[in-house]
This record gives C-alpha cells, sequence and structure tokens, in this order.
C-alpha cells in the first residue's frame, strides 16, 4: 500500500500514519521527494487493509492499494489454472463448452425439445430458468419446482448436465438435487448470503458479473464462495452497462483475457444478455469464442414469438446450427475444440 | 406501445403484429407513411407488457413503451403524494429530516454517543449498520444482534427513530423488532425476495437506488415492495456508477426532481456513499436540500480514524455540528425546515 | 415521430402539437387510447426535425423518433454496401484489411522498418502518426511535416497505402499530399469544421468513434463528411469510456454488428487503443475479426520500450507476426481473407 | 511514481527499470517487501512523464502516478485563487455570477429582450450563440457573424458583458472582436489547437467540461489555454454521459467541491444542458449554487417553443424571474451574493 502525503503535511501527519501502520504489523518505508512525502506499507496482508483505513488521516492525499483486494481467486493464492470437471464435462480446458436453452423452461416439451437441439449440434450443458428474477413483479416469474423436474427429464433423455439460476439461499437444497451447475445472476452478484450458501453447498457454480462490477468486485464476490471450500467456480461475463446503445449491454469483451491474467479461474461468455437481440447474438458468440472464453451461455428457443420472457434474444433452432458450425471453425482456428 | 415497422415489411409482417396485439386485447391504430408503417397499440395495461413481445417478430424495426413499465410507484396509480409517517415524523413533507449515524454500529458507546449527537443538532433518525454487506468476505460484517441492542439502548436514551439495513429475508423478523424502518441497500436493489419480504413486514422501507439501475429500475423495485401492501416507501439517490473519478460515485442530485415528477414516494439523498470522502459530503449535502430531497441519510462518527469500516467518508461530531448550521439556512431559502 | 401527451392533457394541448405538425407539413394522425393521447407524426422528413421541437409544449410526455436522425450514412439513402476503393486495396469487400504501423512516427527508420513488417506480415496500409493530439501540452506532438515524409519514404519502399491522423482542416492540404486515407480520431469526432474539411478533400477518411458517442452520434458525423460528397468514409470502433477498469476503454465489439445493419459504411476495429497494454491486443483483434469486422487498425513498434508515445500499447514485431497467423486462420473460419 | 513488479520479477527486470529512472533524472527507491518489489520514483517533474514509459516494461505489474497530470490549474502551481475579471465583473469571488441567454442568437430582437431580462434580474453576463456545433449537418448552425452583431447591439443596450462559443481557431480573431469572454464547448474540449488558439488570444475563456471527461484531462485541457500565458479560465460543468436516462447528461455535483480542492480556477455549471428539459433546470440551479459554483451558465427565451435549437432546456421570462429569486436566498444561505 503506498500513501501520498500532500504537499505541506507536517512532520506529525507522517508520524500519524507510520504509527498506525506498525500498530498493524505492516513495514514501513518513507520516500521523501523534493515536494512531496510518499511512505509505502509492505507486508504480505496488506490487500486486505482497506485504503480507508489511512485515507481518513490529515494530511493523506492518496493511498493506492498495491495487493489485490481478492485473494482466492488470484494467481498469488493457487498457481495452477482451475479446471472444472462436472460429470465427463471439463471447463476451462482445451476444450470450448457450449451452454444453451431456453431463458426460462415454459413446458416439459420446450425443454426437451431444446436439450435434443443442444445435444445434437454438440453442446454438453443444458440452461433453463426455473426461478426467474424479474424487474417487475408484474412479469412471469418461472415455474420454480416444476421446472425443476422438467429440466431432470430433459437431463434424462439427453444426458445433458442442467445450469439453473438460484436467486436465495433457501432454495439451494431444493434446486442441488436437479442442478449440476448452480448460476448465480449479475443482481446477484452482491447478494452475499447467497455467494456464501452456493459455496457451503459445494456444487459448481457459475458466476455471472454483476452489470456494473469492475474486475475486482467480481473476483472478490468470488472469494466468498471459494471461501466456504467449494474451488468449482465459472466466472461469466455477459454485458455490462454503459452509455451505448448499440446492444442491449456493452459486452466487455476485453474482460475475457484480463481475467485469464488476474485469475485461475475458467471464464465464458453469455452472448444473449448482451446483445439483447438476436440478429446481434451470433456476432457476439464469434467474437467471444476468437477473444478467448472458455464456453459459452446462449439462449435457444423453438419458437421465440411465443416465449414467455426475453424473446427477441433467443436464437431459433436454425440459427442455433448454423451458429454451431461456425463456432466450431473459430474454435480451432485458435487452436481449441467445440 | 409503439411498434415501428421496418421500411420494406411485408402486409404479411404486420399482420402478424397486429393479430398478436388483438390477441392480447389491445386496440390497434394503424399509421401508414410514405416510407414506414408504425403501429399504435392502446390499452390500459400495455405498461406491464414486456417490449420484447413484439420486439421478436419480423419486420419489426422499434418497439416503444409508452405506458411506463411501473406501475403503483407513479402518479398514475396515486394521486397524492406519499408521506411516510414513523412515530411523530414525517418523511415527505415540509419538513426536511436528517437521518445521521455511523456507517457501522461498533459499540454501545460509539452508537450513544452519536445518537446525542444527532439529537442535539436536530435530526431525527438515527442510522447504523448491525448487518453490513461488504464486498470482501474479510472484511468486518458488523456486530449483528448485538448491534441492533445496541441501536435499541441508543434509541431509548434519545428518543430517535431507528433505520438499519437488512441484507436477508430471514433476518427481517429480528430486525423489524428494534428498527424502525428497514433499509435495502444498492446492491440488493435487485434482490427480489428481500423486496418482498420487506414489503410484507408493513415497516416503513428506505429502499436505495441500485448503483447502476434506471429511473424505471428503481421505481420498478419500489413496485415490488408496495405490491405486497406495504405503501411506506421512501427511496434514497446515493450515487450511481459512472467513468468519473470525481468523488467515489456519481451523485445523481438531477434525478431527485425527476422522480417528483414520476412518482409520488419521497426521496431523499445519501451524500456520504456518492462522496466517499468526507471533505465532500458537506457540498453534496447542501446540493442535495436546495436540488429538492426530502431528506439525507448522513455516515458521522466519533472517531472516523478508528472506524471500522467506510472512515474516511463520516463526518467528526464538528464537521457535523457546522454542517448541519448550514443546511438549516438552506432548508429555510427553499421554503422548507429542518 | 411519436408524440406521447401526458394523462389529463387538454385539447387544446393537443391543438398546439397537430397545429405545429402541420405547419411543418407532417402528416398527423391521432391515437385516443383509455387514459392517453399519442399522435402520431409522419412524413419523408421526420428524422430531420429534432424531438425538441415538440418536447417544448405544454402536455407533451414523450416524443420518439421513429425516423433516424442520420441520413446519408443509412441504408435508406443507399441500398448498396460502400465499399471504399483506395489504389488497389477494397475496404468492406471480402478481404479483411490489415492496418498497421507504430503510434508516432519517430524516425525514418522506424517508419520503414515498421512498413517492410507490415507488408512482409500481409498488410496492406500503414498507419503513423506525424501529427498527434495530446492529452497534455507538455507531451510529445509528433514529428509533424518532417513525419509525413518519412511516411512517404516508407510507401516508396513498400508500396503500402498510408494513413494518418488530421486535426485541423488547415492542415488537410499538406497531409493530403502524403496520405491515402485521412484518419479523424475520437477527440475530434465532434468537430464539425474539421469533417467538414476532410469531406471537401475528397480523400478517404477513416472516422474514429467518439468514445462516448452513440450510434447515432457516430452515423451523423459521418453524414458531415458524407454531405461534402465524399463517399469514401470508413468507421473505426476504438473503445468508448466506461466504469470497467479492465482495459483503458471497452471495445464495443457489439457495435460492428449493429453498424452493419444500419448503415452501409464499413467498419474497421482498433484493438490497441482500446486494450491500452500490448498483452491484451491479440484478443481484442482476435474477436474484432470474427465478430465481423471489414479491418484492423494495430499499433506495432519495433522497440516499444523506447516508444514516444503509448509505448505499452504497441506491439513488438514478433508479437505482430504471431497474430497476424491467428488472425489469417480466424478469417478464413469467418469466410474471409486476409 | 510508483512501480509495482509482479511477483516474481527477476533482479534483471527491476534493474532495468532503475536504468531507465536513473535516465529520466530521477531519484529512486526501492522497497523490497517479503513477495512484492515496489520502486517509488521521485523528482520534480514525474507528473510530466507518462506512466507507459515504465508499464512496457517486462516484470512491471502496475505504474502509478502520484504527481498530477496538469501542472498550471494546481495549486502546486498557484496558490491563489484565480479570480477572473471582466470589465466590473468578477467571477470567483464571492459574487456568484449569473450568465444567462439564448441558446442561439436568433434575431437582434429576441437577443436584446433577452439581454433585458438578464440584467434586471442581477445577471451580469449575456450568453447566446452565434456559431453552433451540432450534432446533424442538417441542424440550424447559427447567424454566425450577424449573430456577433445583435450580441454587440444586446450588450451596448443593457452593459452586459458577452460569452460566446467559438468552434475553430479561424473565428477567433472576429469573435474576440464583439464577445467579452470566449466560450470553448464540451466537444471542442480536446481540440487542442482552439484551445492554444484561445490561449493566445489573451481573452478570458470559459471552458466546457467534454461531457466524459475526468478531471485530469479537463484541467490538462486548461493547462493547455493556461501555457499560453492566459491566466483567465473559467471551468464549467455541464452534465457527463452516463447509463442514466433521469436527465440528459448526468449533473456532476460533486466535481465542484474536488475542483476547488485541486485548482485555483473557477468553477461555474451550466444546469440547462445537463437537464435537458426546463423543468429540471430549477432543480439543478439551486443544487449547483449550494454546492459550491461560483456561477452559472443558464438558457433563456423569450418564446421557447418558437426556439431554433434546444426549446426544451431554455427557461421562459417568467421561469427564470421566479428562479432568481430563489437563488438569491440560496447564495446567501451559503455566505455569498448573487
Amino acid at each position: 500500500m503506498i500513501i501520498e502525503m500532500r504537499q505541506g503535511a507536517t512532520r506529525k501527519n507522517i508520524e500519524t500514519v507510520v504509527t498506525k501502520a506498525k500498530k498493524l504489523g505492516l513495514d514501513v518505508q518513507l520516500n521523501q521527494g523534493v515536494e512531496k512525502t510518499v511512505i509505502a506499507l509492505l507486508g504480505s496482508n496488506t490487500g486486505e487493509i482497506p485504503t480507508e483505513t489511512f485515507e481518513v488521516f490529515p494530511g493523506v492525499e492518496k493511498v493506492v492499494r498495491i495487493m489485490k483486494p481478492y485473494k482466492l481467486a488470484s494467481w498469488e493464492s493457487k498457481q495452477e489454472k482451475t479446471i472444472v470437471q462436472v460429470g465427463d464435462v471439463k471447463i476451462g480446458g482445451k476444450e470450448i463448452i457450449i451452454m444453451a436453452g431456453p431463458c426460462a423452461v415454459e413446458s416439459k416439451e420446450q425443454i426437451i425439445a431444446c436439450a435434443k437441439k443442444v445435444r445434437d449440434e454438440g453442446g454438453k450443458i443444458l440452461r433453463g430458468g426455473a426461478f426467474k428474477p424479474r424487474t417487475s413483479p408484474f412479469s412471469f416469474q418461472g415455474l420454480k419446482e416444476e421446472g425443476l423436474e422438467f429440466l431432470a427429464a430433459a437431463k434424462e433423455k439427453t444426458g445433458l448436465l442442467i445450469v439453473t439460476e438460484v436467486v436465495a439461499p433457501e432454495d439451494i437444497e431444493l434446486i442441488a438435487q436437479r442442478a449440476d451447475i448452480l448460476q448465480i445472476g449479475s443482481r446477484n452478484m452482491h447478494n452475499y448470503r447467497l455467494l456464501e450458501a452456493a459455496g457451503k453447498s459445494k456444487k459448481p457454480v457459475l458466476l455471472k458479473r454483476g452489470f456494473s462490477s469492475t474486475k475486482e468486485e467480481w473476483l472478490t464476490a468470488a472469494d466468498y464462495i471459494l471461501r466456504e471450500g467449494n474451488p468449482n467456480v465459472i466466472l461469466c461475463e455477459r454485458g455490462i452497462r454503459t452509455f451505448s446503445n448499440a446492444t442491449r449491454f456493452t459486452l466487455d469483451i476485453g474482460i475475457v483475457e484480463v481475467i485469464k491474467k488476474d485469475s485461475h479461474l475458467p471464464i465464458i461468455v453469455d452472448p444473449s444478455h448482451a446483445a439483447g437481440y438476436f440478429e446481434y447474438v451470433p456476432g457476439l458468440a464469434k467474437a467471444a469464442i476468437a477473444g478467448g472464453a472458455d464456453g459459452l451461455l446462449i439462449e435457444i428457443h423453438p419458437n421465440p414469438q411465443e416465449a414467455l420472457s426475453d424473446g427477441p434474444q433467443q436464437l431459433t433452432f436454425s440459427d442455433f446450427s448454423r451458429l454451431m458450425v461456425e463456432l466450431k471453425t473459430i474454435a480451432q482456428a485458435v487452436g481449441r475444440i467445440i
């Protein structure tokens, strides 16, 4: 941690900071420049000390953290890339894993039709929402328990693994009986109770980035899960909120490589929520594969015009088939496989 | 709802849309321009129909909602301004209500000292976090139940009302025994289970704006609470996430008047979280009062340098006293009182 | 243009709007719903009428534009995709065009070395700044006229075409003698005098997106050039300003397909300015190709550690060679060539 | 400047950085922690050295600037607050200066009517655009030279000073004959040639913040003007671009106090462009005064419904009168006068 004192900071100001740092067990190095004094605090746990601890003192201009605020998600904590294994499927390895399915489970027929399509095109995991967090209380909220049963039926028919969203700790036990991967959505990335409960469940967790989260906040949210002894966290970029009106959210494609440099966790991309509109999904999906993603989470629907939620962003089966062909060639071009 | 068809949309495209609309019980008016066809859908419940319903059809260029997505929070639903009465205190009336206290309850002495200060300066409500949602799992998470007891003690000593944060539905019963107002923080604005539970509790709820929420999302979150038959919702703007690095969050001061035009609910401002730094708190607090806020939520601490969380943004007691004097004159200048 | 009247708007309010619209030569259709009146204004030039014209009237709630504010850049204006031909090079066709070179021209040797590298790897256009717009007046501002001469020498040696930035109308004549494409940077996207002058020059123009421009503003800026009778505009996405700190700017990869749907102009991507750091450039470059871009603008430098500007985002020659191999396979995978 | 080396950085990596720093004449202090090495570079000119200089070296994790990138605009450069004196008017002193007038000069009658109103209500400076930068080439671009003459006539009639926008260096000579203050708009904040030309003119300059500029970029733009020996720079916050749709731009009210802490230059606020709608202008204007602004730039129009540009955000004369009464009381409440 680096503390920059203001021009004109007094000796006493500096001493107060130094004393506080020593009390916290840190090593202190003073750098007295011509115009300013800069204090370096060294120690193995400075990442856990909030910058606030020092910002509050008189004479302090700026406090800069050198150690990262996240810990367990970082390469400093674990030097080997995490490969999340679910059944036979490995997420984070050479194979790019395609997860697809409808926004919401609407009926047994619908989810089974989707599952067959996903399997036939080379997808490995079926997605489908049974518990839906909706912006408006007047919107369709999901089939809940019945939806889980339909997912289980689709799994039985196709052998696909299941990923589905959890929105509250009290639902985890039930959902964990049916799902292979628990999805935590953007709106819940800061729901720490839910993160802890998902951690305790020991099920693999797909953690979506909050739509206005920084990299640090996202990886620190992953720490909440990892700290419960659950190493199986898959990160998922799904678009961030910006001024840009081109797509519904702005896919932060650059974060894929940034995460890989800073964390051992696998990272996949959800092009559907970023696009908000089916015509823009294939472009984002292809960009994600070429840009380094370990997998994709795509929405498809047998008949988007009749979908109960998020119709416009779901691909038809034929669009999905066409896309999968392209994705496979791109995967090969970047030395991977689908 | 207005549906703009693309140039070159076929008669069949148009008919599909019209048929769907009629199925939903809507009135349809066709506007055939020289280059484009525009379809107006009319009816009392179009605000509840997602724009997606029509975006998905071929030939549709854009769907624009005319009715608002939120309902109960709007003037259309209730023509009288909501005044939330808690004990003797009325939020949303002529009086501007000051709520102040430490970020976190740290000890009985600390919270009582704060409470006395708040009361002596003319504040009406004591804030203080007992259950703290923290970005990092390694940070101080609050005194929890013990914190609630300290708040109760402070209430007894000073007669102030208590506002404190709830982070999970399962805590509400416990917290509601001690608190007069339940605070739902920014990170939980989309936690719909929590919103519903707070609605059911019938306690007044202070609903902070998610730091990347639009006006529509915020008011729709309020609808979740209102729909449970709890009319006592107080909105609180606390800064949004933008590119600007001037303050920790960017206080969206303009939304105060916008909310007043669109909703009957009272709106207050939290200058402390927006500023992130005590020197910038007074400026934002004064701007908020002049800009139309019905109240303020301010962080103060007997000794910010020893605070367990958010030290830099908490005012000292003497800073707070000085600020209150200024706020009172500004309140008067805009025809209100503190 | 659609005008939504407020609930409770009077007959007189409605008439005022209708009268104004008729004065402007527009067709008017009234849609009287149960709760609200919606007025549709139809005509071929409503895209040019500011929404403000009607927002200002009493009783008006919202004005929504149906026709686009840009005109010449849209498919409505021209039904064939624009292919910008410069010498033998066609931008916007099947071939993906690679433009590469240093951030700034620093010496004859440096720019010739870069040019040879670009040519050898299959690039078609050499970039290099001679007139540099720098954030600080104390930074290196470019070699100016001498830089242009070095670019000309590199062109003679390699046969590559030249793209270089113009920052002021008065420099265009001089620069146009040496450059094949005039680049207008992000900071100047709103410099309308410069856009007009570039339009008048009849040289092909590479128009970067302002880093906080919407799609509409960008295409309307293109209209300034097109209106001068210069059809050769190449759009270039280079990252937008958002809260995200993952990369220096956030590459808005999704806008590539959106632009292709809305405009006939070719669009390329600059991964270097978006990344801000060389390690993140290849990922963005690959994503751009897979995501539909017609070309790339990449920064390379024989020795980035000695670069006079933007060192960290420039690729070394060997990094660039490695990247070009990958880009070629990806181009093939999406049915194009480099 | 602080350079954080990566974990595992080699001795050679560190030496390369140290050598480079010494070549640049900097003092170097090595801080070797348990896990990481941190290098502090000290010297009076580190603010002018781009962080890039060191980011490019192998083994470097992060480079943090301690000295500010702007220089002349900072308190380090000048310890006394700048008061810009124009005629009898002092901007930056105890008096809050109101500048008002129409968005665009439309006719002699219009501008004289506005001038009288401004003077009668206690405003000191008349605004009015003669050269208008418009997003679309098809919009009204201003009366240009004739507009300047009308402004001069209004000045003669009322004694008010004149502020008007310059959009290109070649117009400055002409405009400087009529205007007392040159306004540089948001879209031109990065137009360095224009900044330099305005600096050379020695006329006071009102520099609007670019709508996506950071504090550092804004103050560095001011440096371009100051460096030409023109000390009379007035900063103007006018709203930034964010995701928020509450107002047209988001007024960054917090930057007012931040600028005052970091710079000796006066700062005023333009509530009209931030609001985008007249009903929201008074709230922002009042907040700005209470929040510390040294003045306001407000748009008024005798008949906003007939305005040629920005109609909806211009106040009517009676709205303006009412607002001025309120502003005067608020000014008093914060110890200032209008």
